[in-house]
């Protein structure tokens, strides 16, 4: 498909295909928002999945995500558990486990580098070992290209990591795709942008504004919308999934790093007015920037993800205010478990 | 100086300034080659100087290589070392210490990223404690360019690591520069070339080419040069030094990414027959690349360091006949003690 411009709104069907059936597959963070998401995925594709997580407090992971899923959930972190048992024969690694709080990195950037870089290099070297010929799609980040210096961010764009978290995520990334030139192993990475959907994190704002936000509309209450005028594109789960998978599908896509990008770019001002219409109403206030968050806010993003698109013929299919109304009905009878 | 594109050869002399009298400094990786040469330089101009060093077998350092010198020399891993006392008022931290080996880095990455990375989080943590206002020159590297996509190497080029080594000091920098973006540290960081001269390591062929072929041409014996035809741009130690000394004296450099490049070019044909030219005689032979360092190579490689030029008014002031030379010189009389 590679040189392809018009993507085939068919290609995201992934089931028809039947490629998943009885493979046996890691997801690392499995418990958390996208890698419960794409477990979910795969589960429902008759994969034979193993679900890896540290199961840390507060991050988002929690076993409710893959409740009566057909998925094996392991308890263990990447830094210190026996990886070789886990990672033995596997054919496909989707590896979400990573610490996502800008905040959390620039408090104990030791954690956040032990997480994102070296548990990664553990993970490597089991695989080598156990599943030389797995392929590996790596979630990555927007993240540490910065404050943009042009938009759409293409994968071009300048490194320049606006915090500890990004420093450790292209660390991370950048061990992933050695493994690729030097070992030859087929592996994708995803430079994703913000994500949102069911069983994402909505207790407070330490991984996205746009969780408190969820929460905050459903319980009735003002939710605060900081700066106001930042570009920003956001991706629906199930499109995110579906890029995961088919970054895996596609054997050109190999040693690529790929923007995975959202729906059309909008401020966090028309986000806001998104937020409360998909809702049925709600409120919000705009308001300056706290100091912390200011000194490593990147102003507006939003990915140029062309590159993917022609690879895979991946394109979103949920726009931002579908995507917002299935989050906030998936939400609305499950809101006391997810704060 | 900024701006000014002829360098004045006299801004390289750093003792009529008498700046450095006095004043508290600590050179990381002090014992290693370009550390020691820093200890050298400083405390001739009556700096009070500590190096740490954690003294790793087979990196090169050598308590030998301070000494005679007015310095204090703390055996102090900075991985694992109480680094309150040693940061406590130092008015400068010339930042050397490193994991430097490409192949050892390649074997044992966690290693090289515990040296590389998550050691510079315990000094800038201690630093942020103890010595708020410090100017801080970080040794960083060429290496994470990877293989150039266009010649010279400006400081724009894309990251691409084509090793672990890489991987790891271009997280480190970055750290460092957080510290400046976030914190207000005066921050440089000089992207080094290849870099030779008195006291570097020529055991082996574990951290330079040239190392091995010093050693060997002294021995009378032939070296091996592998490829042939790759450019590279090699910088004399005490240019090296100067520049190092400069970016700390000049307040305009503050978070500033610099290459730090060399003499003119030559191909490594051609600095073999420099070497033996220089030596009064030698053989040498040219080999094939082996399998595992092929992997890692990156090519050619010089440096545009117009920037650092124009910010410090800084030229080498050594060719590289003369720099050879001055090596050859050095070593002769004590090889034994650095094989």
């Amino acid at each position: 498909m590679n040189g392809a411009r018009e993507p085939d709104p068919g290609r995201n069907d992934h089931r028809r295909e039947g490629r998943w059936q009885g493979r046996r597959v890691l997801v690392t963070g499995g418990a958390g928002f996208l890698g419960s998401g794409l477990c979910h995925a795969l589960a429902e594709r008759g994969a034979r999945v193993t679900a890896i997580d540290a199961m840390v407090p507060g991050t988002g992971a929690s076993a409710a995500n893959l409740a009566g899923l057909p998925v094996e959930l392991v308890e263990a972190d990447l830094r210190t558990a026996d990886l070789a048992p886990l990672c033995r024969d596997v054919e496909a690694v989707f590896n979400l486990a990573a610490q996502t709080s800008h905040m959390d990195s620039m408090a104990d950037p030791a954690n956040d580098l032990s997480v994102n870089a070296l548990a990664q290099l553990r993970l490597i070297a089991a695989l080598r070992a156990e599943a030389p010929a797995a392929v590996v799609v790596h979630a990555s980040t927007r993240q540490f290209y910065g404050r943009a210096q042009y938009l759409p961010v293409d994968e071009r764009h300048p490194v320049v990591p606006p915090d500890a978290n990004g420093v450790a995520k292209f660390a991370g990334e950048q061990y992933w795709l050695l493994e690729h030139r030097v070992h030859r192993r087929p592996v994708v990475s995803l430079r994703l942008t913000n994500c949102y959907g069911p069983r994402m994190r909505i207790r407070d704002h330490r991984q996205t504004f746009l969780g408190i936000w969820v929460r905050r509309v459903l319980e009735g209450e003002p939710f605060e919308v900081w700066g106001g005028e930042q570009l920003r594109d956001l991706a629906y789960l199930d499109d995110v999934v579906s890029g995961f998978l088919l970054a895996a599908e596609t054997p050109g896509c190999a040693g690529g790093t790929y923007n995975l990008g959202g729906a059309s770019p909008v401020s966090l001002r028309q986000l806001a007015e998104a937020v409360v219409a998909a809702n049925g109403g709600g409120t919000y206030a705009v308001r300056e920037f706290p100091a912390d968050r200011k000194a490593i806010d990147i102003g507006s993003f939003h990915a140029d993800d062309r590159a993917f698109r022609e690879a895979t013929g991946w394109a979103p299919r949920h726009g931002l205010a579908e995507g917002l109304r299935m989050t906030l009905d998936w939400f609305r009878p499950r809101l006391a478990s997810y704060l």
